[in-house]
């Protein structure tokens, strides 16, 4: 993998109220915003508000395994970029939450496991616009 | 705060299984590795794994706290900095889990809970090189 991280997405289990703390007393200015979900891009990277449930559901994982209430993400250049990561990973045996399949917001994405089952996402996200050092740079409107 | 986030800190149970996992399946190469701590610098954040009840006891929360298993870092240029923010945070009410102090590494750091209890660490660290948009671009030696 190359040295980069696309999103770090917190679960909350109240949008609204995390809306207004890290937009009114933090002061972040999102870079998208709709009903189900906030973004702030931060330093090359987007901090993602989205509730604990959807991120448990779109990761496969159940609500209560082993505590995990975020992910962080990598996003790649096309969806075969995302099969040969799989692939890669799975040689290795890596745990595999979900292997990557169209998505609903129209990308593709899988997640995988690290050793203490922190969730990372591999994705292609066609909407998503990054620079060559892999800092998100902005979303195109989908 | 401004938009940029500094480090990104995985709380894991066995520090050489976790070094092992990042550093020979994902490729990563350490910016800094040291008995206790391995950072891996991606684009102007880095990934530290840090053994998980260390990560609790540097927040000072108890390990079983709401599933606390890492933290996000926001770190500024100085110790006044640090406790400009602090009192930002104090006036709006928001949960501290632990006020600025001096820490055993040469910095000086607090923690605070977002409305879920995720943890951000604010810190002043004197090795760490930042650039001007907040991207970790290096660490001086201790």
């Amino acid at each position: 993998m190359r040295p980069y991280l696309s999103f770090v997405t917190l679960g909350v289990s109240d949008l609204a109220a995390s809306r207004s703390f890290y937009g009114k007393v933090l002061g972040l200015k999102p870079m998208h915003d709709e009903e189900g979900v906030a973004m702030y891009r931060l330093n090359g990277v987007v901090l993602s508000l989205f509730p604990q449930h959807e991120l448990m559901k779109d990761a496969h994982v159940k609500d209560d395994a082993r505590g995990a209430r975020f992910s962080l993400a990598h996003n790649l250049g096309s969806e075969a970029e995302v099969d040969t990561f799989f692939a890669h990973l799975k040689k290795h045996k890596v745990t595999i939450t979900k292997m990557p399949e169209k998505v609903f917001w129209g990308g593709y994405s899988g997640y995988f496991a690290d050793p203490d089952g922190h969730l990372w996402e591999v994705a292609y996200n066609p909407f998503l616009e990054m620079d060559r050092d892999g800092n998100v740079v902005g979303m195109k409107q989908g």
